[in-house]
């Protein structure tokens, strides 16, 4: 059987950019869209037009520039949002227009004092109005992830009616397990009459954490498009992290499903975003942190160097980072230690390191990393005693 | 049916402090470790006797210190790697040696040029050994994420026999998905004859940002302890994420598993630990990201504003934090606007928001951020043309 692909959706520059500080101006977003374009990425959520004049003209000169990919512009289920974005993606090869509403009973009694029926229309007619201007228009089901699913089911199957072609499942507080959030893009798959006429969607969020697994479970469950961020930025605990779910479908063949995303550029967007942007990536960050190629402790360095794959399933060129790193610290063993010293032109006997490595501990215990200068001296010191 | 205790087992002081830059001292190490304990945590892995003798003190110190919580030292299946650790651990109340050796074929080839036959007399030696010093014993089947199933029971098996109280199922490099974790958990609970008389644990890296999807599947799956570290620090990506496994146990009572964490500490800890190992926390890390209680879009802010449960699953205070923050920026709607100029003294009416969101807009256009003296200076400026 044919490998399935899954639909990269980047919204770095709408949900990302929603988050304190992010804020962009056009020329940045349009650099980033060119960026994203070349990283192979099918859909760019280029703004939500209607919620300032800068955000319409970003949508707008994204639309002129982006030939591939497909721009995106959000709106709400309300009219005058329909027909800004539209304004806004005039300009696009492939526009597509995101409208939705909430779903859940608590967006539903809270946010829109509203019933199921009544949010049924909105939804319905804001698909017809969108469908009007552009003939990709995708739905999100705000709060699906704690809507009742037979009322989602219901919606869906009445948005696809209308003319949807993407329907999104967006866990809007981060609160689904994989698990569940899997059961949930079964049910839909399955009890869904005209499912065949659109695409199904993932959109989480990352506040338990569990942002990544959800869409993967997501797609295993059905879903062929996944929503995403550079370094997963976003509202809150952010949006899932587009590096984790392209690697993540890279590294398990068995699931039959592939990206056309580029791998070896995730890196450097990686940085390019962390940098524009002015968000910080823990080092700890999985495929584009520091320390995501770093071996420091003797257990893992002599693996390591016996051979790569004991202890690193992703090789860092994979992603387009540097060789990976063997840094020395109290943790470090003799393998580490001799590596390094070899690195530096020194051959020692095995009796010459287990000598050095006493010495490295001393140092070690009280350093939190021991660089090439503190290796040179105990290396030089080592010479003199023993010459 | 009473709900079941997930041990927690922190593993910040050994794993986490393996990282580059991350080392402590031994007065740094008894502070946090005194913590953790205020913290809840069951078990405080304290370090590595063998690797150092400054790592030795740690544990050392630790375990004259902590009275309620188990301390536990790590080591290979190597002889004197378990006397050394037994020597630590003397002075603790509740002392536990971690010992273990590499489960998968790639380890057993590579890191150990050995045979399933050799590692198994080897693991269980180990286990014997540690039996005689401490009546709490776990073992370490390292790289168990890789290894076949089949051996993996046998060996199981061998060391419960053997004396180990605790058998450690690591996913060392991070690659499962979900499912298959929990497969390999319900297939050790489901074969491994003695199974009753130990307690199964989950230890999972982040490469792949599964973490902590994985050590819940596990725990689904029947683990009764998730090894983690504060903020998900560790070799490369780094361990399961505490806090995020803690509160997603919390959130989800169907479940039926509880930890015994105080999680009104979480982000105190967080805190403490990333000062200490000046180990930078992402704003959009969840639980304890700067930005983890931050509402800035238009939509939520509204959503929120009307009623915190439809943009919330944790309550700050829930994990120590102050309370939400509307920020306001382009992205801002009227009521957040509305909001805010509340908050600093001002009572416009619909009419007045109206023009000042126009103007709050253009300001919002040019900045990341619009704070409360740019609102003073709009709320004035309209008062005195409005006068």
């Amino acid at each position: 059987m044919s490998a399935n692909k899954v639909h990269i959706f980047d919204t770095t520059l709408r949900d990302g950019e929603q988050v304190p500080g992010c804020k962009l101006n056009t020329k940045e977003k349009v650099e980033l869209a060119l960026k994203l374009e070349a990283l192979g990425v099918d859909i760019i959520e280029a703004g939500f037009p209607i919620s300032s004049p800068g955000d319409f003209e970003s949508v707008s000169q994204i639309s002129a520039v982006i030939k591939n990919a497909t721009v995106c512009g959000l709106t709400r289920a309300v009219q005058k949002d329909i027909e800004v974005a539209a304004e806004a993606l005039k300009g696009a090869t492939r526009p597509r227009i995101h409208t939705g509403i909430g779903s859940s009973d608590n967006h539903i009694k809270y946010k829109f004092n509203s019933t199921r029926e009544e949010i049924l229309e909105r939804a319905v007619a804001a698909v017809k109005l969108a469908r009007n201007f552009v003939p990709d228009v995708e739905f999100y089901a705000e709060d699906a992830g704690r809507a009742d699913l037979e009322f989602l089911a219901r919606l869906a199957e009445a948005v696809i009616a209308a003319g949807a072609t993407v329907v999104n499942v967006p866990d809007t507080t981060g609160f689904c397990l994989p698990h569940q959030y899997a059961e949930k893009m079964a049910y839909l798959v399955n009890n869904v009459k005209n499912i065949d006429k659109a695409i199904l969607s993932c959109h989480c969020h990352n506040d338990l954490g569990l942002a990544t697994a959800n869409s993967i479970a997501g797609a295993i469950a059905g879903a062929r498009q996944i929503e995403c961020t550079i370094n997963g930025i976003g509202e809150r605990a952010g949006n899932t992290s587009l590096e984790e779910v392209v690697m993540t479908i890279k590294k398990h063949p068995e699931l039959n499903l592939y990206t056309g995303i580029d791998a070896t550029q995730l890196l450097p967007m990686s940085r390019l975003v962390s940098e524009t942007m002015r968000m910080v990536v823990q080092p700890n960050k999985a495929v584009v942190g520091d320390n995501a190629f770093s071996h420091s402790s003797g257990i893992h360095q002599d693996g390591f160097l016996k051979e790569a794959t004991t202890y690193e399933i992703i090789a860092p060129e994979e992603v387009g980072a540097d060789t990976s790193k063997i840094v020395l610290t109290a943790r470090s063993g003799r393998s580490a230690l001799a590596y390094r010293f070899k690195n530096l032109g020194y051959e020692f006997n095995r009796d010459d390191v287990d000598t050095l490595y006493g010495c490295f501990l001393k140092v070690a215990d009280s350093k939190k990393e021991v660089k090439d200068e503190d290796l040179k001296a105990l290396a030089e010191t080592h010479l003199q005693v023993h010459a």
